[in-house]
């Protein structure tokens, strides 16, 4: 770890080869389904939260939109393949160095199955959502924003910081 | 280069410690600083495009929001200090792996000064924008959105795509 010449912070540089690994925040992309009165939701076969609910979402890829890559992991998770409406929420994760953008999103037909890491995937109407089920506040969030919305009948993007994630009940 | 367990995708992993190094898309933050009726401007001091105008903006580090990035950069290369408004450009740059946030941000004062960076700093009023001279089409495009946008006063976000760089005419 040193501060390379003309940089402020300290990175990981090779000490043979002189290449420097910068590590910078991680994007986070997926999507808002909505069937209906309906929104898709997946049950996480795989830790962190395994068993919890979660919004289709996950590691954006070089190469790939964020759209692109909102879209890849509905199909990976969700195996549903929405149209992408509008950017919806972004959340600023600062202390897990995290930016998680999600899309609100719609299918045409009820059409969605388990990927390999999902346990379940199902839609939901508002007055089932699992509240205390949920995989991570990014979640609890953009549907809370979204059900509130919804009654308003419109979707400004929400940009908010969540600082740290907040213990659950056990 | 290979495909680690349960992932899709090549990735860089140490033959040794079996590391693996992702590379994903690093996500570039800055800021619109409007002061009146006029923008703030930074001539690059650095390459690449060394001597162009752009917007304050710089690759967004660990540990802080996109707002705190955008603020820093803004401080770095423009020694200014504006306030944030609302998340205003999302450019989505797959061809290099990048995603490119603006927010727009307002000068209370005129003050600000060339950083390292910089080669001069500016205000500049929409007829005498360097359209020409600008060094990325991220600040072609949020500008042009800017001074649209002004017209109406109505600034909504915009997530746009830029598949590569245009030629520019030498």
């Amino acid at each position: 770890m040193r501060i390379p010449e003309g940089d402020s912070y300290e990175r990981h540089i090779c000490d043979d080869c002189g290449v420097i690994h910068y590590q910078n925040p991680k994007i986070i992309v997926g999507c808002l389904p909505v069937y209906g009165d309906q929104v898709l939701l997946c049950k996480r076969a795989i830790e962190p939260r395994l068993g919890y609910w979660t919004l289709p979402a996950g590691f954006m890829e070089n190469g790939e939109t964020t759209q692109q890559g909102a879209l890849r992991e509905t199909w990976e998770e969700a195996q549903a393949k929405p149209v992408i409406d509008d950017l919806y929420t972004l959340f600023n994760l600062p202390h897990i160095s995290q930016v998680y953008m999600f899309y609100l999103a719609r299918l045409s037909e009820p059409e969605f199955a388990a990927g390999d890491e999902s346990l379940e995937v199902k839609l939901f109407n508002e007055d089932a959502i699992p509240w205390d089920n949920l995989a991570f506040p990014v979640v609890n969030e953009t549907l809370k924003y979204y059900f509130g919305d919804r009654k308003v009948g419109e979707y400004p993007i929400r940009v908010c910081d969540i600082e740290r994630r907040p213990r659950k009940k056990s």
